[in-house]
């Protein structure tokens, strides 16, 4: 498989399967080849003329007054790499480097900085040899990702170290065994390699995949719940959300109402309970706001990824170069803060349910699911385990991105603290995965309890899942690895598939 | 003027008008009372045929296990008004007062509820009429805010106070002097009084507008910041703006030029700086972050202003009365959370534009913007000022919305706070509307300073309307009095029209 | 009665007296004058020797670069008085601007200042007299609140407004009308007048005398609460909480048996249900957590009363004048933080206690305590009232102290925003009264419908004082008002203090 | 060497020694042993009169209403501990396990549960014979950590996993390597085993261990820095800190004089520039904001190792078994979020003093510490990483404790986080000594530009140890190694113990 790269048509969607798998070869349209060639041109022009430009014939950040001439081009882009290199612990995973790299490369396909094209070609290269440079994940404001990506310019340059077939080398031996040399660098090509919010774009993109995936387990596993309550589904009926026009209500309850199809609840009417406790009520309403926060973000970092995010930004049709903020990118940074938030209610809600799960005065079975209330203890005390993941949410929720210094002599006196603020997201969705499995697998110990024989295509398919790795709880058993089990059970992309088949996805 | 509401034209900027000002007469379509005669005859028609109906035949939350028998109908349903005025001050504001009735009345023109159109009238006399119930603003969870709502009902029935032509007077003494008679409760008329979110949409509605304004003075203190600074403007320039490809940053430059229309700063081409400090560089962008959080939370506040947010759910076609959960509002609920933190960023490079205003480093103007350095100590200490008004609101900004309890027997175990949310919203901009007009004062003191003689059309909008309450600080004042013409200047309502006339408004 | 202030002998206590009444005279004790007569001598000579001392014949802040000469002195100070009138409304309460001319005058009486005496009278006359100068509460980022304390400035050389017997008059007249001549300023008086914490010291002992008072109520209500669930008190009884060994602990479990003196619970043993709900169990040991918080601060706040939080500070026995931080107040701050999360878990217990209150499964007793269940709705939807304000609390409980800038050139990079931290404490503590009242309301109903007739020589005490305002709920009424009453019988000061002659006091 | 525990002799400073070093042999104190024995016997005397005993011959939980029969001990017992497997990765290290396994031992030898005996040795010899049980962290709300000890009962009866020797093997091959049988459990011993806040406690004293160790570097980091600023040190002589007063700021002042004993500073009168920015000339006293938190939390935590943490607590003089909350711990959880609030309050100090140091305006050195402004940028973007820290601190100290639920039947409804708290306090301190390590990098740059000759004997001792490490900066390099490498210096146990025995420790 090959996708051609144009920095106009990187969706979310395909960013993730880049990242995430090495069978697409990417490649790089030639009509960008052409822009990034006359912008190249351009700026060497423009610095023949005397033009101060900036990172080019001038420093960066306070330096911005001193001047660089032409025999130290090579010398302060080297130095530019190296006094970037500013990054701290933990690493990132191999399938965020990818992510972050394919980032970089689509906005600079936007030709705005002048980049030399050897350089632009090697990030399509890494990508399609598997050389995946070290990057320490933590050191950037979010204004722009310079101390991380910088990384991946050392290793352009045949310096630091890289993963390659699963191991760890130095940069220059993987670019040996690949066949390719070290970049020389020019003017221009520091500023363009580090001065990029790649690192969070980049990790976003997969972090709003998993957010997707988590919507479609959170209706599957409402609709196990809601099986296991014997509850009341009315609500999520066509006519009533209707009433409410809220369109990600409407296809929230479109999709569980797929999942259920076939299930024994759909041939009740309105039960005698008249209506269910709000977090299996609303439960479609709750997980809606997921979607919306996806709505939301998705389309800001879509335009992120398809755009460039330099300063400042060559305008070829003007033969200028122009300062400006193209990496201010608080708008979606807050579209992530949103979506933490979002989960956190459908994690909370989770938590309501199961927890009613366990009740006899909602579900008229035992006592924590027990199948023995005298001698099997059953499903008392993890009741603590889920809440108190749900309470790491609580605290992981709090925002972020306003807490910045004025830096550099007072010149950077605005952040965003991306990268940050997506890794946190990201905690907040797994924390979510855990809370949604152990719900999943109350669920499936009611429906065995409540011996329900006709159950919804999607509910069955999550229980079948669970069931696959986690038996009855017949008697008590050590309970830590069956948590983890439900967890796997519900991040596991193949199970995440046959459920985006039922409900169309997201 | 009059406004016929019929449940799907009302607009927020409509509903700020008719709240702010007794001009505009409602009338509800006649259409809306067909169907609003319809379903009370429905609704009757199922409870007759022995259909449990929730808050008509049944009691409400844990108690909808109790039956409610017919002749105990009229005290049952006033009870319920009783029971449910459960409010805290402080009391709201007559123009939030109607911002509320008029949310409660045009969700109730869905005619999803069976409320007696006798009620529905009632809301429409109370704003046409002037008389605006006591309603304490706080005890709501926003899941509905039922504990407020219920003293619009108290004075319906001639109970309680009132607000009318300036006085609070007893409900029964206004309505006696406008020539109403008190409403005789029917079965479904308190719940559908009372189970709404029209507390926290109604007042969210004026946030809103508030909002919309508060990014009109945003780009226009920026406009004279600029000239006050002798900054480079190119980032505004479209070119920059559509290689970023951000639809909100495109409207906000755009903006700003207009503002700028005939500045100075017009003339000049790149300066010496190369670039100024990121919160003047990226202005516009970071402004733009409100325009994004506003179409996000605007959108969804529309839709709950014109839809139902009753459970039950009265589906007139299928006759049919059904249980759901359209009070859920955690969508635009987190919209409001995001819209506070994207005010925070504004408000926070307001800050950091004005310290840079007072700095001769980034000016080469004096000290403190003083006319006389070693005699006038004149903006030093101010800065404590704003950055104090920008921690409360670092304060504020953190969410709130899912700390909420699971009550009514855990019947009720979802909820948003919903009222609370938009209150710390109004709270943040109310902030920022300060820092603005501190960074105004200080914007007017630097061209001043500067002997600009060339001001942006917006720009000098803002600094004459500054200027006609401030003078130039020749000597040292106390600037307290001074702080609050700065803040009254840039909230005013006229003055805020005038920038709308030359950005065309958001 | 008179007081003989001597910067040494301040309590806590002894200032909310000082602020809450004007029956207390001060007085300033003889070595106090004698050794600020010593240290203004000093501060001269040192001037006439040419040591250049901040704020007298330098600058403040950046301006520090900046010297005064001795023929501008008192138009400097004039004018430093001016420059920091920078306060934001609203204004503070009469009692809170006594506190904080309180708090700064026995810091002075440290005589580490070289301020004019007759100044640090006019601060005695002023509490003495009656005279309150009009301060804004905010503009200070709390290091120090030199834009509030300078309106005490203003109002001493005849400027600005005053409170004075109950009107808003301009200062001058009421100097006139008490007698006194306003201040002529000279060298250092300005920076003395401003540059301290006394607006969040003064109000600080205000709040924390509240703080005590909320934990006598807490116990208080709790003890009557126990009486209407017919609980098991064993878990306050010494022995186990002498094997816990911690002393707050102690001391609460032997308050509340104070409290329960007599109380029919005393005579049973061990209940059939083992044991009760947490909130319940350990309500003694969460309200010890009010203690802990209280004893941290308090003694580090009767530290700040009682010393200097000046700079410079004079020393005058080796005849210097020292730069020091002595303003800073990080240790005292965060402990208002602490205590006001210390409330929120009492309030959050009492949350979780009234709703059990409520269920008949632990009260047994009718559900939301009905007199008649199928009648009256009773407390079904209060829940969300105090819940409601507990979630207020959740959110005002989020740390401040750091987000402050770098400010006057830099010079100022650390703050604590002090004032603004206990002016959230104080609104936590008026909540969690709220929230205290309303589980009283519930305790007494309890205890009605269960007859009991021996209560707790405490309890009764409760008892009496929320039945004298709020009869039982025999019928469904408006409880909007008996809300309110019931959070001002909480907060009465005469209610609290029988409380104390009961339990000894904390 | 051996330690004998009896309940009553634990500090936080040996149970650091025990659990990160095996050369401590622990032993049983002799009386403790009969308490144990005497306690054992009345419980199960008490159970044969019939007396209920909660999780004797009750159900725990909302089970307490299940009676247990003495035919089922064994087995319910081994199910409580099953029931209790509730964790969630990741794993705790070695050194935390043993901290816990010794604060569960040492509580127990308060003898209030009537656990076996051999249990109890059990810990003990687990101790000793570096029997490590694999606990996952997470799943625990504080009160108390059931759902993790239980691991340890576990690896007691022969389940599960143990690291022993380096090595993760089956509990019953490490019991049987070392000669053990695994345990049969009796009534009572499950109960005993789980129901304790031995995780939190035991890893929160090595936490405050840490923060000993963060506030010594403080100090010492602060000493280099003002030595690289040229900077003036009369705040820390000690009259000024007489007159304010505050015990932690004079004995943080005294430490700081010791670390600059031979300081060319000491040389100087008071500086030209009269006094520098508050996060120097504040520094001791920021600093001892950690001083005071540690107090008022050691205090504490000194008497959770010491005391009994059981529900029920077995008092032996008076033959009872006494329903009790003994595992509250909001007193000291709330302590561990002062920390770490003190903590952010220095780590931001930190910064400012880093920004200064880069900044010519205050140093009179190059920017950004380059020896060659032209050609070496040096340290300009490190800001950025050092900040981004900043921003991680400024999100974790947000409060965490009262995010709970109400569960079990609602009879939990009460918990504090308190495993999270502290390990978020924990991930504060180490972002903590990241920024003072970058801090001593740029001091140490500073000292050498500035070519100073005579450092005190603590910042010399801080200096060697960072140019053990890290080399002048000459040129441009990748800075990331650096940045690890001095992070690693600051938290050198051997480092840390030189500069204690300079300061006498705190």
């Amino acid at each position: 498989m090959k996708f051609v790269l144009n920095s106009n048509n990187l969706t979310i969607e395909q960013a993730y399967k880049i990242a995430t798998s090495r069978d697409i070869k990417i490649e790089i349209a030639e009509e960008a080849i052409e822009q990034l060639e006359k912008t190249r041109e351009l700026v060497f022009r423009l610095a023949d003329k005397g033009v101060p430009i900036y990172g080019f014939t001038t420093g960066v950040g306070w330096n911005k007054d001193k001047q660089i001439f032409e025999d130290y081009f090579e010398e302060y882009n080297r130095n530019l790499i190296y006094a970037h290199c500013l990054a701290v612990d933990p690493i990132l995973s191999e399938e965020k480097v990818r992510a972050v790299m394919l980032a970089r490369l689509n906005a600079l396909l936007s030709a705005r900085t002048g980049i030399q094209i050897k350089i632009v070609e090697m990030y399509r290269d890494f990508l399609n040899h598997g050389i995946h440079p070290v990057i320490p994940a933590r050191g950037s404001v979010g204004a722009a990702d310079i101390t991380n990506l910088s990384h991946i310019g050392l290793a352009m340059i045949g310096e630091g170290d890289v993963f390659h077939n699963g191991n760890r080398i130095p940069a220059i031996e993987a670019l040996k065994k690949e066949g390719f040399t070290p970049i020389i660098l020019g003017p221009k090509d520091g500023l363009a390699i580090v001065s990029s919010n790649a690192l969070a774009a980049g990790t976003g993109a997969l972090v709003l995949e998993k957010a997707k995936n988590l919507l479609e387990v959170a209706n599957a596993v409402y609709a196990l719940s809601v099986e296991g309550l014997d509850g009341n589904i009315t609500p999520i009926r066509p006519e009533p959300n209707e009433a409410r026009k809220m369109k990600s209500q409407i296809r929230c309850a479109d999709a569980i109402r797929k999942l259920l199809e076939g299930s024994y609840l759909q041939d009740k009417g309105i039960t005698k309970t008249v209506q269910d406790p709000l977090s299996f009520r609303g439960a479609h309403a709750i997980n809606a706001t997921i979607l919306d926060s996806l709505n939301y973000v998705c389309e800001l970092l879509t335009t992120q990824l398809n755009s460039s995010d330099d300063n400042p930004c060559v305008v070829l049709e003007k033969e200028e170069i122009i300062s400006c903020s193209n990496f201010e990118v608080a708008n979606w940074v807050l579209g992530f803060e949103m979506l933490g938030q979002a989960v956190a209610h459908v994690a909370r809600s989770a938590c309501h349910r199961t927890i009613k799960l366990c009740n006899p005065h909602f579900t008229k079975l035992p006592r924590f699911l027990s199948p023995d209330e005298g001698k099997v203890q059953a499903y008392q005390t993890i009741q603590k385990t889920f809440t108190s993941l749900d309470g790491e949410i609580r605290h992981l929720m709090n925002p972020a991105s306003t807490d910045y210094y004025s830096l550099s002599g007072d010149m950077e006196d605005h952040a965003t603290n991306a990268p940050y603020v997506v890794e946190k997201t990201e905690k907040i969705i797994d924390d979510a995965f855990y809370i949604l499995g152990l719900e999943a697998m109350h669920a499936a110990q009611a429906v065995d309890l409540r011996k329900v024989d006709k159950m919804g295509v999607g509910s069955k398919c999550l229980y079948d899942a669970i069931r696959s790795r986690i038996p009855f709880l017949e008697h008590d058993r050590p309970l830590t690895p069956d948590i983890k089990a439900a967890y796997e059970v519900v991040c596991n992309q193949d199970f995440i598939d046959k459920l985006k088949l039922i409900t169309g996805g997201f």
